[in-house]
């Protein structure tokens, strides 16, 4: 299903990350980096909480708002009862719309709040999502104290929070058109190749945004995958051009970007839903805002792994949500 | 966060249920019960993903609708990575927005779609939840087979899935407007007392409801609550009474409504996200169809419960979102 919207604009963003993400080539980009995985908390769970908090905070500030001057806060997580989002709600106050869609929530919120405010529904909302890599680890693999060993394809959950700020107000990155896509399963069980589990999905919703909007993929400077990691990039590449007779050219997957592969210990690259959006509400919306990218497909791309069903034997369905930025000429 | 809407109505819709849904009272309007927790399955995720795929089934057989006539597929569960929901869409095939809120799911997806259907951005949606007794209680407090007794606060889980159609199309049921709530948490640790965790949220978004909607309470025949139970129920109305001095006369709960409290081993009634729906979908529309009742707030209500978090001594934040269904007159 896709949307095309009139009016709006994303007006301000704002990133927290743990120690690794600190230590890739966004670093100085990203307004806060906490050097150790508990930030000031007892647990992972609370401090990827609070990162969703201070996140919320930081953008509100940037924007010189107060909670109660916000319409609605959407928001989700990796975490079982998506903990962050809710125990990061109690304190923020905010009414909220709670999503889950894997790696795949931060472009799915964005389009809720884009539908609601091109509809002129709500006058602006704040867009959020956290991950954690140890909450993550352990919750979806094994206890990271246990270090065992992983494959090449693995990839390494993100640790950080990141939140955007919506409305009608005219500023230079319009958020121009969306598509939500559907789930899809092509049997892959292994859940340490996700990039493999997601490739298709993302090819799916590509597919059908270009289709729907009636575009060519030439229409894109830049075409920008979620956590498919350098396996499945390279399988969505292949994918695209045997099964949709489409060439990805312009084109890049932020799991590849967000650390330094050479030097980092992992793996096939970043992954968690705070992957794509540090990258963009970073490095991304910098080159946009200085006109060197303008036209920009983003497409979230979201494992809908379960350790109850993958014991079940059961395979790893996926879903991708894409989302359209564009720079505006005439607004600097 | 208030939305008025001008043309949204739910226009047809389906239930399923287990066992003991079957030996409650509204037995005889449900489209489908099974006789056992499996339902032709080996697990009960699996009993559930099947129970939410043929609830969208006889939905759309209602509506003589096929699938790729349907713009878009919400829907939520209780489990982990709402799987039930995530395996039935990739039966489905449906583009799916998939949502967490605990218990006030079913509400939250109707106020999405009904945004959507009222600002023209899709033309229909089908709005699903579902949830399952054991598979519940298995990841969210004891193994069933453990048969440990129960506190008489406890809730019962409904085993089930409920489904609707939303539209334009003119039809006897209307959803005239709806209320977003927050996050509320006044400190309560024990996850067998769910009601005293959801009343101050259930009366925070009655309230806000009524004060963006200019409203008095009596403007309502009836306002129905999720899942606090029979000792939930207690609490919401002292609460409203002393807190906001507002006397909740015309008020039920469907949590003391779906069973046979005297006869059925239920403790304090049902809950789970189709606790609800089921209740609506049956006894209510047919109510309000035979216009009985004209004007009803269904007020969900979520306890955002996670065994990690109240592992590490927090307690159980709340949410409760409201939608208000109204029968059109001149509309058989």
């Amino acid at each position: 299903m896709t949307f095309k919207y009139n009016q709006v604009y994303l007006n301000a963003t704002s990133t927290i990350t743990g120690p690794y993400e600190a230590k890739g080539p966004f670093n100085k980009l990203y307004d806060k980096s906490y050097d150790n995985f508990y930030c000031g908390t007892k647990t992972w769970e609370q401090a990827e909480s609070k990162m969703l908090v201070e996140s919320v905070d930081i953008l509100l500030a940037k924007k010189k708002k107060i909670k109660d001057e916000i319409d609605l806060h959407i928001s989700g997580d990796l975490l079982n009862q998506i903990v962050s989002t809710n125990y990061a709600s109690k304190t923020l106050g905010i009414p909220l719309i709670g999503i889950y869609s894997a790696c795949s929530t931060s472009v799915l919120g964005l389009i809720l709040g884009s539908n609601m405010i091109d509809s002129d529904q709500i006058k602006n909302c704040v867009v959020s999502v956290s991950s954690h890599n140890n909450g993550s680890e352990k919750q979806f693999r094994q206890p990271v104290e246990y270090g065992g060993p992983k494959r090449k394809t693995a990839t390494f959950t993100v640790t950080g929070a990141a939140s955007a700020y919506l409305s009608r107000e005219q500023s230079p990155i319009k958020i121009e058109s969306a598509t939500i896509g559907k789930v899809v399963d092509l049997g892959i069980k292994d859940p340490y190749h996700m990039g493999a589990a997601m490739a298709p999905s993302a090819a799916s919703t590509i597919f059908q945004h270009l289709e729907e909007m009636n575009r060519d993929i030439s229409y894109y400077d830049l075409v920008l995958t979620g956590d498919l990691g350098i396996y499945g990039k390279k399988i969505l590449k292949e994918y695209m051009r045997v099964e949709y007779h489409i060439d990805l050219k312009n084109y890049d997957d932020s799991a590849c970007m967000i650390y330094d592969l050479e030097n980092q210990p992992v793996y096939a690259g970043g992954s968690g839903p705070a992957c794509l959006p540090l990258v963009v509400y970073s490095y991304l919306l910098d080159k946009m805002r200085k006109k060197e990218i303008k036209k920009v497909l983003l497409v979230a791309t979201g494992a809908l792994l379960s350790p109850t069903m993958t014991n079940q034997k059961l395979s790893i369905p996926s879903i991708s949500h894409a989302i359209s930025l564009e720079v505006q000429d005439d607004l600097s």
